[in-house]
């Protein structure tokens, strides 16, 4: 009866307590709740809302539903970054080097792509012979040796969450501020780390669709973090074009290869920077962001960022020699140039038909089990913004299949909006939430 | 996919078709969509609302999800009638001989009692031998033979409900009042009659505790009939004190036919004659309900009433003897008289209390497979505003248990209040719907 007098009164709008929230995610993950009422209750929340406690409450509840990583074997101050997930959003790839060459030690457990969106694990696999498989002595000893590691998830990490998630996925529960909110956190806070910093990407290739929602959830995500006793900030960066200018595995590691070179600057590095500069104030590296965004250039210029790079390739078992040659890299068959039919300004770019169209390439995957295609990808060579004369090349299609080529043609051709007035400039970071 | 559309298009608040509601109900009772989903979609509805032509699809969609009752081998007018249930409520034991008396016909499949209401079906066969299992042939015969029939329901009628009520049952979806509507009426329209009369009881014996709710529902329930092409009217009345004197299996009997006798008046005459005298009329039997009045007063004085419930006993194998010999019913072994401890005015019973009494008694189920007791019941000797003394009987406890009787004395005391003044007078039909 416990379970059904849970649901009564979320259903009544009523604010529920540690204790309910506990009862239902223990019971939920142990099987004693059935599917059914956790629905229910799932549909409930998600009309009639979660505060921030009560929200708490169920993050803090599903961090504790299956392991909860050690960290203490790790000296120095911990990082952990997520983001919410983006086209060409490789900030990861960047900012690891840079505020692990600043000092901070950062050890991530990433995920793949899914969708539109890219993961972490399946650019760092395009590297030849690196491995995200570690055990986590071998985790841990990685970051004490060299300061990060980015690997898999293989501990049973809030086993609460990947059931809740698959039941809200079939029954219209998963766009809710509150529960997605907990369900990222949840993981955050079992990971172990001392700072959590997240990127909440908004617009027509992030899932967030507006700044406001973004910003919503940026607030509930931090709110959690703090009342869970760990340092948290939340960006809410802007994802209505690919962040990068490049939408595939390789390619997106060169890109961030290329940054951390000092050889390339845009909203990608600014981005990363905004973030590095954040994490290297609430780590006590510095004092000012100023100072950060001092230090973090001298790594780059130093190439201080770019060896760890090389050590973190290195350490995973990858050839570190791909950073001075990207020769190295596995290469597409075919390249195509698709070439603008009209004059103008880009006025608007379909970030989520991009993500996808590169996804149809082969470099990401539509179902889990879909082999990805390492060398495939598209580069997008202007931003909203830019003069567009006719016949100048908007995408450089890399590819090794020509029959998939053509089927994205018409797919980026409607993804673009060109127009005659030059559009209002772009905002690239609308908040910081601390 | 579409299931997920359906709930997720029900959880923005947005209006769903027929062919939605139909795939629900079709999807649900074949197995198809999961209990999971189900549930989520119930509670969206919940929250968000159907309105009357929502609801009227579901309960059409759900009727059609089993065997709908082909009455038309039936020469006359069909009749049925249903009460939301309540204690002392035996209208439909007065109902039946009156207006089969008066030339209607009435097909009913009814119920038995759970909880503190009782059931007709119970109440019947506490009459020596009666059975109320007969097959559809036997039914129609007995209906056009001798006008009427109560059976306990055989066919697989809206096995939708069945299986969307155990489900609402374990997640807080029960009292929502088109969800409610339309699983009282896919039954009844399921039923194959063409007039249908409801009785919506409310009060603290009723599952309905505001009257302005009870009368939603009963508006509900009328459109739907309506939309599906039924008369169909609702009566509101009150269920704050037990409509009869008696609350038990034959005593509610030997109530009944005190009335047709002509030998008892009170609230559950008034009720009966109100639902007789709206059927007359809707059947086209008379024209007024004052006409109507006079005509049942005549089947009770010249005891065609009677003789039709003699008529009705004999035919479903009962002995029609305990009309004129109530010493033919089984007997109870103790009788208890529960005395006022103070002098004053009957201010308010706790009917639910008054009903939950009785079945610990042995009247009742608490659980489905809980066996009844036929004998024992509680007579309840005082209405609302009533004088009375000190040291006057309350109720009359008519037991088989001496334990049981001890251990509900507390429980009776505390269902009642007595003031020193006299209370304002109670309502006990507070609307027909039409």
């Amino acid at each position: 009866m416990k379970m059904y007098d849970i649901i009564y009164r979320k259903r009544e709008g009523e604010k529920l307590t540690k204790d309910d929230l506990e009862y239902f995610v223990k019971g939920y993950s142990d099987g004693t709740i059935a599917d059914y009422q956790a629905s229910a209750f799932l549909m409930a929340c998600f009309i009639k809302g979660l505060d921030s406690e009560e929200t708490k409450h169920l993050t803090v509840a599903m961090t504790h539903s299956g392991d909860v990583i050690d960290l203490s074997g790790i000296d120095g101050i911990i990082v952990d970054k997520h983001s919410t997930g983006g086209v060409s959003d490789s900030t990861t790839l960047v900012v690891a080097p840079l505020i692990t060459a600043c000092g901070l030690k950062l050890a991530k457990m990433s995920g793949r792509g899914l969708g539109h969106t890219g993961g972490t694990l399946d650019k760092l696999e395009s590297i030849p012979n690196l491995s995200v498989k570690q055990s986590m002595d071998e985790f841990i000893n990685q970051v004490n040796n060299i300061g990060l590691s980015v690997m898999g998830q293989t501990m049973k990490l809030v086993p609460a969450d990947k059931k809740m998630y698959s039941l809200r996925d079939v029954t219209a529960t998963v766009d809710s501020i509150p529960l997605i909110a907990s369900s990222i956190m949840s993981k955050k806070l079992a990971s172990g780390a001392d700072i959590i910093i997240l990127d909440v990407k908004t617009g027509n290739g992030a899932f967030m669709k507006s700044v406001e929602q973004a910003k919503k959830l940026a607030r509930t995500m931090v709110d959690i973090g703090k009342l869970a006793g760990k340092k948290t900030v939340a960006l809410v960066t802007d994802m209505n074009q690919p962040l990068g200018q490049s939408v595939g595995n390789s390619m997106e590691v060169m890109e961030a290869i290329e940054i951390l070179k000092g050889e390339r600057d845009g909203d990608l590095k600014t981005v990363a920077f905004e973030i590095a500069e954040n994490l290297l104030v609430l780590g006590d590296i510095v004092k000012t962001k100023d100072e950060a965004k001092v230090m973090l250039q001298n790594v780059i210029d130093d190439k201080s960022a770019l060896k760890k790079f090389k050590q973190l390739i290195k350490a995973q078992g990858g050839n570190e020699d791909i950073v001075d040659n990207f020769d190295l890299f596995k290469k597409p068959k075919f390249v195509y140039e698709y070439k603008a039919k009209k004059s103008g300004y880009l006025k608007s770019i379909n970030t989520e038909e991009v993500g996808k169209a590169s996804c149809t390439l082969g470099a990401g995957r539509f179902k889990k089990e879909d082999e990805i295609d390492m060398s495939v990808g598209i580069w997008v060579n202007k931003r909203i913004g830019d003069k567009i004369s006719v016949d100048e090349t908007l995408f450089t299609i890399y590819s090794n299949d020509e029959e998939k080529t053509k089927s994205i043609l018409s797919c980026l051709q409607d993804s673009i909006k060109i127009s005659d007035k030059k559009p209002k400039p772009t905002t690239l970071i609308y908040d910081i939430i601390r």
